[in-house]
């Protein structure tokens, strides 16, 4: 494969414009700009000018370079979840209430079953329902944050119990996913296969969640035994950390994708272990930088890889409707009923924070689409009820909060961008 | 090509090991750490063990999975000259006075005759001599300022002079590169060829500066109209600049490549044009962590592609002293000549400071090699030559500095870490 970098930088302009032109319109009319890299990657691969897309014109299609943006947008995605994990170390977790696990745990069962039930009322495989069950579980924690911190509201009690319970949720919608990929790439849905690979991706997240829990009290002992021997400390505070953590990312991403776990997994993982050197290790600045040039790339592929003409068949509009009420209720009665105790209008608001599927959902639906699980129609669905529950949110948790305010008269500042 | 991210997460994380690995090492022992990494990726591509290379044990070399490296790579060293570029301002750039400018030019000329002459006199052929000469005019802003912190002498009227000249030396060198890359891209030497390659090269670089002057003037404009019309500033300061940086230095690259000169050329002129709005969109930050990741990949490469063996040739052997001799002369003759009105301990320190060709140099020879014009024998001297020149320079600068120092008995700082 030859490479001509003239023409990669042609194609990395164009790029780059373009997903920014999208986010920009996004941000002015107040939706993530996630949601216009996603609408522009379908705009690219699906408008068809003078009898051929812009994908074609770009040549992205063309062998020698889709491969290099395949890796540039893997490795955004990779990065993604990395830094989601640089900001949930295990240790906080664990300091957070019973409301926020409850929230999390109700909200990954009933989307997981209202997933697997669906596809299969819809005559799907069983491994199809597993994905979808997987992908309607995952809070994007991303997103809901971003809509908190846009209503102003980030140190309100339903928006701690909503980032906690996104959190936990990630961890949970994570271990499905490794459930379900190392059954996919398996293919075998037989009880003592599914049982090793679920034994595999439990074993390996806890795992790694132990070494995590070890870290604290190992720094504590050579800290301890610095002080007594006044040494200087061991672990040096001046060294730039950002290969280090590069080297923690690449390692166990690579690890879980050796042992057939979706490589991201091990990416979130390694992120929640680096958390806990956050103190004097903190590179969550270093990798928003790496973020902002790389990510945009997983959500233009996202676009580009749905065919537009796949959603508008009568069967998958239908699934498309489906999955989405079911996605919306099932997050809204599964999260609302597990925080039915902090009050009823607390309890709705929480319902509709979690709601929004983003990045997560549209990842795990990836996968199935890269390993041959899903068919186009599937995976369109899946963006499809990623971008439908992501526009919801942002409007029905300020009309919660406006709500509950009527009723309780506390003062809120809505809307301040 | 089929991508597997799982082989490639882990060719990175060994190749980002092997890479810190051998900086740290460096550091230790007072070198800069690319010196580490380009030695690193010699021993990955020229250390046998058991009958293959760990080079072949990462794969690298399988059809697949180069290219990407390659790329990233590519990324790495364009990024590093936006960067450079970009704490170039123009409008700075004129402020400087005429002994910097004096042993810029004369710190190019020399060097360049040298290397033109010596391949001559090796019997080879003027394109290699073109480009050897090119590879020898440009000095290391990077290595330079390194080294000139380390010793804590920054605010010398030395080190000023050695960071100004070396700055221009740049912009010189990369005219001279933009040239022969071109008259190279050809194949051809007659000179009405040369001349319409050098008119374009030159000509872009006067276009793009010409903006660039353009710029604050246009600024000032905006501003004193909205002044008047007591609006708000039309250029908006709480966006994030990094997409806007990577459009214009994509879009020059391209552009460049476009133009047959070398894509870094667009990339350094890319960085000096954004450098007009650092004070309102200032991105070095955001670089800075983007540089971390991929630069390291550019110069492992440089290693890689060195075959230890074609040095090793008596011929290759002489040919390497020789030029690392011409390399060391010219700049410390013609730049120390140049500095002689600052005094001559003075320009001792100058002479010895204008001497480290790193990078770009090496870049240089990256081209010459990619486009076929130079052999390995001739990559691997242009390697060994700036390895020398760097490892050489610090040395040497402390001690002028010292010699300085006890012939007028100003306080200095050395070594200072």
């Amino acid at each position: 494969m030859a490479i001509d970098i003239g023409i990669i930088l042609v194609e990395l302009f164009f790029l780059v414009v373009l997903a920014r032109v999208a986010g920009l319109i996004c941000e002015a009319v107040k939706v993530p700009a996630v949601i216009g890299e996603i609408l522009m990657g379908m705009a690219i691969s699906n408008i068809i000018i003078g009898g051929s897309s812009i994908f074609s014109f770009l040549q992205l299609s063309s062998e020698s370079n889709f491969p290099i943006f395949q890796v540039l947008a893997d490795l955004g995605v990779i990065f993604l979840l990395f830094t989601v994990g640089l900001v949930t170390p295990f240790s906080e977790l664990r300091k957070i209430g019973k409301t926020a696990t409850l929230v999390a745990t109700l909200g990954v069962i009933l989307p997981f079953l209202a997933g697997i039930s669906i596809i299969i009322a819809f005559n799907g495989s069983l491994l199809e329902g597993l994905f979808m069950g997987a992908a309607m579980t995952a809070t994007s924690v991303g997103i809901t944050a971003r809509v908190v911190k846009d209503l102003g509201v980030t140190d309100s009690i339903e928006a701690k119990v909503i980032i906690a319970a996104a959190v936990i949720d990630d961890v949970l919608g994570l271990i499905v996913l490794a459930m379900v990929t190392g059954v996919g790439k398996g293919g075998s849905l037989e009880i003592l296969d599914v049982a090793v690979v679920a034994g595999l991706a439990v074993g390996f997240v806890l795992a790694v969640m132990y070494i995590s829990t070890l870290i604290p009290k190992a720094r504590k002992l050579v800290e301890s035994r610095n002080r007594a021997k006044s040494r200087k400390n061991l672990l040096p505070t001046h060294f730039s950390p950002l290969p280090f953590a590069l080297m923690i990312c690449f390692g166990l991403s690579a690890l879980a994708s050796f042992l057939s776990l979706a490589a991201i997994v091990g990416a979130f993982l390694g992120g929640m272990l680096f958390a806990e050197f956050r103190d004097i290790w903190p590179c969550e600045d270093q990798f928003a930088p790496i973020n902002e040039f790389l990510v945009p790339f997983f959500f233009l592929l996202v676009g580009i890889n749905v065919s537009v003409s796949t959603i508008f068949v009568p069967e998958t509009m239908v699934l498309v409707i489906v999955i989405s009420v079911a996605a919306i209720l099932t997050k809204y009665i599964g999260c609302g009923y597990a925080a039915r105790k902090i009050g009823k209008g607390s309890a709705m608001i929480v319902g509709f924070g979690m709601m929004p599927r983003g990045e997560v959902g549209i990842i795990i639906a990836s996968i199935a689409l890269g390993t041959g699980i899903f068919p186009g129609s599937l995976y369109a669905t899946v963006v499809a009820m990623s971008l439908i529950t992501t526009l919801a949110a942002p409007s029905l948790v300020a009309y919660a909060y406006k709500r509950k305010d009527r009723l309780y008269g506390r003062g809120l500042r809505l809307f301040k961008g």
